[in-house]
Parts: structure tokens; C-alpha cells; sequence
């Protein structure tokens, strides 16, 4: 284990619902996911932010976040739009300081508040929400 | 004129305060900000959302908004944090349909809340905002 719970959750040593993964990234489901299949995408190297991070790892994370958001409106999970987030600093709301992009699917009239100080966080079946994902991206 | 407001900025038709632009991508200023230099990114070519927008383009979307979020915190925008965001679909949000990403500083303690209606947008003295980050983005 390291002092970085991504870090940890990259080498193996920390569990996760992974969904994506490839030499740059791996992408799992948040355990406090503001919808049913959010997921954050990390790069391999750590790096606390994007200023601190190499521009291929950062544009890889991008990369799969776009390959996930697909995935999430073509598979069963059946989101009608995606938001792709990146909060990159203290100030703008980073928790964990290994760089890491959400990507949360949304539905039409599904009233989710960004930021209403993330209330509704809370998991919704991980590894069967996982399995859904990973078996669409594995179609690509 | 065309019926895509971001099509019209790009080919120079809609005014805009621009911040940056290359061969691929034109950054321009939000009219109704949530922040003091909170920047749109958008391809050149017209697609409404990523499924629809070629990989090139939409990777150059976000390295330049990579780009625009270190000019807020190196010029005298001084931002101590940045949120890069893409709202894909009207269920995420989107509410202009050529693909485009928000960059938006953010400080500490700013207190601004997302989605809290959008009550807090309004502009910031737009030309001498993006002459700010012009002139660090002209550094590179």
C-alpha cells in the first residue's frame, strides 16, 4: 500500500470495480458514484494534478472517458447523455490528489445536482454495474 | 449565419471574446460565466456531441482546454483550481449542440456551487478577460 488510494488501486493492492483498463489507464467505478455506473478514469503514473502530469497519460485518460461515456449509451446502463469531468485542484472540488476524470451517465429528468453537496452519493451494485460496462467495451 | 451560434463564432460570423484557437479548435469566452474567464472550447467542425465528433478533433478539445486551465492559474486570472467539464446530451446538460468543453476557474473559498441554477452566471468584462489569457496562452 502507498499513501495513494488510486496508486493503490492501479498496482492491485486496493480493490476496485474496474471497468476499463490499458497501458496508460484504469477506469472503476466510484464507491461514492453521484449515478449508477460512475465511473473515474486514472492515469498508471501518478501525478497530483494535470499540470503535474505527462501529456500522453492525459490525453489517454481523456481517450477512455470518451470510450466509457459510449459504452454507457450503448449498453444496458442506457444513458441519454454523459457529463466528463475533470476537477483539477482543491479549489475546484479534488478529493484525491491522483488525477482522475469522472464520467457520470445522466438520464433525461433525472434531477441530479452536481455539487448539492453530493448527498446522493452511494453505491448501486459495483461489480454488477462493472460487468455491464466492461462487457460493452469489450465489444469496441 | 447558420443555426449553430458556435459554427457562427468560428467562422467569424457571432462575435466572441477568443482566448485561443489553432487548425482544429476555437476557445472563446461564456456569455453568461460561471467564473471570471470561464472558457468554452469547441472543434472547428460542427458535430453535436463526442459519438458524433471525429477522435482528432475531440482530443484537441481537451488538450487545448489543458492548455487554457494552466494560463488561468499562471496569468493574473490566478486560479487555485480548475473544472474542465463536458455536458454530453441534454440529459447531461448540454444546451448548445456543438460538442464543446468548459473550462472554469475556480479559488478557494469561491463557493461556487454547479448547477445551482445558473443563478451566479453573468459576464466579467469579457474583452479584458481574454486578453489575460491570450497573452499566457502566447507564451507557450
Amino acid at each position: 500500500m502507498t499513501a495513494c488510494i488510486f496508486c493503490d488501486i492501479v498496482d492491485g493492492s486496493a480493490p476496485a470495480s474496474r471497468v476499463y483498463e490499458n497501458d496508460t489507464v484504469v477506469a472503476f467505478l466510484d464507491i461514492r458514484p453521484l449515478a449508477r455506473g460512475h465511473t473515474l478514469v486514472v492515469p498508471r503514473t501518478h501525478a497530483s494534478g494535470i499540470a503535474d502530469l505527462d501529456p500522453v497519460s492525459a490525453d489517454a485518460v481523456f481517450t477512455a472517458g470518451r470510450k466509457i461515456a459510449a459504452a454507457m449509451r450503448q449498453s444496458s446502463i442506457a444513458a441519454d447523455g454523459v457529463n466528463l469531468l475533470v476537477n483539477d485542484g482543491r479549489a475546484a472540488m479534488q478529493t484525491v490528489f491522483h488525477h482522475h476524470m469522472h464520467v457520470v451517465p445522466r438520464w433525461s429528468g433525472d434531477k441530479l445536482k452536481f455539487a448539492a453537496q453530493l448527498l446522493t452519493r452511494r453505491p448501486h451494485e459495483l461489480e454488477a454495474t462493472a460487468a455491464v460496462l466492461r462487457e460493452a467495451l469489450a465489444q469496441d
